[in-house]
C-alpha cells in the first residue's frame, strides 16, 4: 500500500497507482520530535522530502538576525525540491510543529526509480519542472513591478543586467 | 547526423550521440529574415526553441512604453523553455538579427519522445529543472536582498507574504 501521502502530494500527481507504490517502498520513513529540524538553511542534503504525518513550520533567517516563520506545512507537502534538483543548500529551515512522520527519496534511490522506471522519474520531474517554471514566471512579475515601481533608477539597470544573464546563460 | 548546434546546446548536453540524432530528427527547422520575430512577449506558443545559426535579440516590452534589447543568442542558444514547460505566455520577444535558422520541438514532438525514448525526454528535462531551479534560487537572493536594503519596510511583509505562497502552494 503507497503511503497516503504519495497519492495526496502534488510532485506525484501524475503517477499510476503501482507507480506510487513502487515509489513509496523506495522511500524512506523518519520520525521527527516537536521542535526538530529536517531541513537546515544554509545546510545541503540531497533527498526530496514528503511530510507524511503531523505539521512543520518553515523558518528563515533574516538580515536583521531574526527568525521568521513563512508557512505551515501539512500533510501531503513537499520540500527540498529544489536542492534536491539543483544541488545547493536549503533556503529556509524545516522544523516539526507535532510529532512528523517525513519520507525522503534520496537523490541515489531517484537515480534507481530513473533506471528501473524512467516514466515515473519522468513525470515526477515534469511536475516539479513546470512547479519550478511557474514560480519563476511569477517571481519575475512581482521583481520586475518592484523594480519599476518601488526601487531607485539605478537598480533597474542592475535588474536587467541580472535579469539578461540569468535567462540566456545556462550556466550563470 | 545531427544538428551541430543540438550537440552543442546546454540543454542537449547528456544526450547520447543516437539520442542527439533521433531529438534532431524530431526538430522542425525554420529560417527567419532579419527583424522577424520567433516568439513574441505576451502571445503564446507550445515549442522549444534551439537557434541553429545566426544571431538573436531578446526584447523586452518597459513599463515607460520603451522596448528594451536584454542580450544577443547565438547558436546553441535555447529558449521558450519556460512556456513550454509551463504553458502560459512568453515574457520576452525573441527577434532573428541575421538570417538565423531556427529549430524548434512542439510539445507534441516532445510527448513522442516521452513514449518512445523516456530516458532521453528524462535527461532534457532534468536539464531544464536543474536550471530553473538554479535560476529561482538566485532570482529570489536578489530579490532577498532588494527588499531587505533598497525597499520601504511595507515591501517586506508583502514579500514573505508572497514567498511564503510561492513556496508551499504548488498551484499558486
Amino acid at each position: 500500500m503507497p503511503d497516503a501521502a504519495i497519492a495526496h502530494s502534488p510532485l506525484f500527481t501524475n503517477l499510476s497507482p503501482d507507480e506510487c507504490r513502487i515509489v513509496s517502498e523506495m522511500m524512506t520513513a523518519s520520525c521527527y520530535e516537536s521542535g526538530e529540524a529536517i531541513i537546515t538553511e544554509g545546510k545541503e542534503t540531497s533527498s526530496l522530502y514528503l511530510l507524511s504525518h503531523g505539521t512543520c513550520r518553515v523558518r528563515k533567517h533574516m538580515g536583521n538576525g531574526a527568525d521568521q516563520d513563512l508557512d505551515t506545512l501539512e500533510a501531503g507537502a513537499v520540500f527540498g525540491e529544489i536542492s534536491f534538483f539543483c544541488p545547493g543548500p536549503h533556503s529556509a529551515t524545516v522544523v516539526a510543529e507535532t510529532r512528523a512522520t517525513i519520507l525522503s527519496l534520496s537523490r541515489e534511490q531517484f537515480h534507481e526509480l530513473q533506471r528501473e522506471r524512467p516514466t515515473a522519474a519522468l513525470k515526477i520531474t515534469l511536475h516539479a519542472t513546470a512547479t519550478l517554471a511557474r514560480r519563476l514566471r511569477r517571481m519575475d512579475e512581482w521583481t520586475c513591478a518592484l523594480v519599476e515601481k518601488g526601487t531607485a533608477p539605478e537598480k533597474h539597470t542592475e535588474w536587467h543586467e541580472f535579469r539578461a544573464q540569468l535567462y540566456s546563460n545556462w550556466n550563470f
